[in-house]
């Protein structure tokens, strides 16, 4: 819709900003599947691995924080490539991660880089995690700076890509509702596998099969009789915080 | 997405419910009228005439209360015509517009007649106008009627259609938060002359031109640089109560 | 602000519309009472005696509905009086009071004939007491209507006055915040004496003597220094549903 | 807390007022199971079969309207038995279930009957489904009624027992958010022999089985570090409107 | 309603806190216009020039980031002096602005300075520019400081000062209703004079004038029959974040 | 619930984080008096001695910072003492105090240390002192980064003990909504005590009284017909940010 130019337009880009190593997968995993599916290019702007919070077993087995950072770093670049993805760590340091000018501007940079059309990010409270808003909030802050022709980053300016957050582990206690359903059954063994690449939380591969499972339900319950949707539809639940642009109701 | 007949799919087919005659241009022509230039079918339920909430001029001028009927039938009538849709009148009485079971009963065969791909009405608060919310709350209500099965009424049931909320007069005291902006530029010439065979209400005019240009505004600042965008873009606001349906995040 | 007549205006009228016999006096009784000492009119309109609902010491005393209905009407015109207001008693039937047109358009005759330039009435939400919503939608109703030079009613139509919504007994539980405090130490005597009136409810005396220090501790917090408050001071709080219109910040 | 009779006290008591047959197995088959494992009291107000909205599979067999009652009412009759509660069926008719002030006054008849120390009920809000609101409504206000000494109606005054809402079919569509998770792990093999009563909705079976087994983690994540808890937990979400009385915070 | 001195009253003060060089002409040009007409005192604190995110055109056409400064220093102080104000530039740096202690500490002393009798600010949200939140932010926390005697900053400490939000571009967007509606017919030339001191965005001349007559036409329906209002009324929209104190219900 | 030890369990413990020295007092005195009476434990964090922002009347008599430090502290601890708790000063410095990754950091190790099966803290939002809600939101933090194995601090993990926020002086404008309500008539002339000994503050003390009366009313309207309570009833009011985890709905 916004680019007019004679040059052939690159591939759609797509901005994953995640707090943890794995976030992207579980939450995210299908929308990453199918936009590489259709040949655009997918970005994740890991902010940390998770090393300290999201990695309990690890520090029970004894290893050392750069083992778990390796470790996970490992994992991720796996699931990222079973996807179709590039995955770049910030190594910010988690629990807490902390919002600072300094990590916002390197995010402004991640934003001029990849022009994204479409941002993937954690939603803005989560009282079980501190780092997903912290995430979450200084990825739409770098969006806004990043608009600014003023703002002295590397980098043509950006517009203003529409942002969607994915779904938090616990939606109900985090003010997340459901405002977009994402059909992601044609790239579902993609994202199962993905998620297998992750060996340590074995536990949420089948929880998170639920969630699709159950998200797809609620898509066919949106969706009319449903006759054309297969008898298992897996889905993935959004939020929007800006409008929503478009030339036709549907 | 939820049709696999093998006859020709009908048409796409909107229906629109409102409270009084003369709600669908000012608040949803230029979706009427871009889904009719489309050449789908657009259905307009007008629930009552306006004829004592909104037709102040008239009265001062002594008309009798089917005089005022007929002027706004009149008016609707073409305005309808001129957007290239349908007008069906339910006459049910305005000021208060009650909410009964029969009433919803009539909107359930409306949609099982119809069988819209999309619903557009109020939205669900109106401190200035309780016939508003009435009209909303009955055609939700008989939208799920409508997909029951169990539901004696005449026709095939229905999916589950997605629905719009158009903008009220006064969005911010009726709790309207912009969720989709439409661009109707394209038929924004002709949404200007319906508004214009609502002769008893020309001031409006222009305040729904100026409305139509500040969600243009908006539109443009939620999509980016904008390039391909005219100096002057027609836009209107809308609210989802469901979750959008959808193959791919944009 | 509003009138523009050569005849001298009439005084400022009040119209209070509330479900139980007892509620203007607790509720709003200061405002009352200031209104009537800078010479206003007051007008309540009570929907019903509160005989089923709120008069439990009456009821266990073996009271039969007429006595209890009585007993109340005389506490109520007797508190009135000592506000200085006129009380209207509709007798609709309380526990449960319900909403119909035919109320509504009762209350329509009572704005069309008092001409309120101030209206007063219970908040749209109370968890603990289903007459108090009910009497509140249909004021709100009421109106609307009023103002409609369609609407076939005696008397003339009337403006849009502000609407104040009074304190609930559980002001949280029914999403009540202070959004108006009035300074009502002026006229305090004047309340207490008619709460004195209700004499089957003593208890309540000291309650809502306490809750105007309470909301008088408040007021002050939101003045500054107060050197020209007295040391105790009595205050009303309120809501209000409509913007405030005003030719000055303060 | 309330009871200070020199009598036996009678079992505790639990009323669950609900809109259709099925509903209390799926959301409160735990909670009505564990009341009955301590040897209390559950009845179970059912307000309609579900003839209408809940039967789809019926209707398409070309059952008649009587014939679905009577399955519906099997069915439901035969899951309350293996819970250990006792069910009464208000046949008021589903889709749409309409509050009335007859039906509500037969809910003060049922609170004042079975004197409830716990209510259970739907959420007041449903955009899927507005016969749960319609129920949830009359519960709320019945309760209200069934407390007064002057409300006409047979049988002793109520206090004012805990209402729960339980979890909708689409919790977060429905505002409702976890505030009390009841661990049912103990009786989770009765509620699924309840639930596998409901023949005609095998689907459900898995989806609701799952469903507690997400509950039981949620459970587990805000209760430490669990070390007494079994792998597999299983729980019920629901919400308070009211707020919990208590002699100890935990 | 707070002094209480022998010596003369000062003018009425009024504390102006805004993010960037332009906002106080767009969002409370006529609350200043009407304020300073009635010989008060009016002092704008600009925490910024709004240099890197407001002045787009100016880095287009190559300035430096002195220059740009420099022009917008020069257009605010011509506007502040079209309305009858003072302005003062605290040069915090934008995009983004960041709430620091330090900056915190100097609102505190020009609180402390001025002695306002109301303080106009941005709201506490907005998705579209983190600077206006980040001003409101330490606007309000120094305005609690400032009344502390504890607090070690120079001059007298302050009373608890009226705040207003102004309304932001985007108003649905950033949880903006409008709960004050302020008649600024009598000043609106000054304000339109006030607007056109910013050249270099003469696209918003037109933006904000619509705007006023839109919040006019809304003042209008919330006064009645407006018998004494002109045919064009011009009206700004304000929220209170703190009760009203009063004296009359009004 | 969750120990499952063979030495015997330690005694149950509190931890209350405030941000001033009187505010375990008034706020949570009475559930501080119940936990000590049943022989728990009770460790109270007072980030700072509110020596700046609640220690007016001390400035206006001259004092220096540190005398008013010693006065607040010893009063803190002749409370303290008589509720049975011990009292931890951080001395953080007030007004502001600032939410810093240091002095959270000091909370975690506050938490391994105390173990705590309860946390009580402020609100998140208070408009009128900015000290409480940074205070909430460090113990909110503190209290998830403790649960983390990989978070370097002294002392075992933590469970996910339950919190309860005390109830803000200005409720209704802290969003604070009653939702559990304690009953602490046992420990009334205690928590009375307590608040004696804080000698500066002597209008609080009747404030309070009729605060925890008034909170003893809502308990018993939320009680039922209360048989068994005593005339005059106690309360505190306490909000739930996590659900509360049971075995039994009462």
């Amino acid at each position: 819709m916004t680019h007019d130019d004679k040059a052939p337009a690159p591939p759609r880009s797509t901005l994953v900003i995640t707090a943890h190593a794995g976030d992207f997968v579980w939450r995210a995993g299908g929308a990453i599947a199918l936009a590489a599916s259709r040949g655009e290019r997918v970005t994740i702007a890991c902010l940390t691995y998770g090393e300290r919070g999201e990695s309990a077993k690890a520090w029970r087995q004894g290893k050392t924080l750069e083992e778990i950072k390796g470790i996970r770093r490992e994992e991720a670049e796996k699931a990222a490539a079973t996807l179709g993805a590039e995955v770049v760590f910030f190594d910010a340091g988690d629990y807490p991660l902390l919002a600072t000018p300094e990590l916002t501007d390197r995010l402004v940079g991640a934003y001029r880089k990849t022009q994204p059309d479409v941002v993937l990010t954690h939603p803005l409270d989560d009282p079980y995690n501190g780092d997903h808003p912290a995430a979450a909030r200084m990825a739409l802050d770098a969006r806004v700076l990043a608009q600014a022709i003023g703002y002295p980053a590397e980098g043509e300016v950006i517009g203003a890509p529409p942002v969607f957050f994915f779904e938090p582990h616990q939606p109900e206690m985090c003010g997340f509702k459901p405002e977009v359903l994402l059909d992601i059954t044609e790239v579902w063994e993609t994202k199962r596998r993905a998620m297998e690449c992750l060996a340590a939380q074995q536990h949420l591969w089948d929880y998170y099969t639920d969630l699709a499972v159950r998200r797809g339900v609620q898509l066919k319950r949106n969706a009319g009789p449903n006759l054309g949707l297969p008898h298992t539809t897996y889905a993935e639940a959004y939020m929007r915080p800006y409008p929503q642009i478009t030339a036709e109701l549907a």
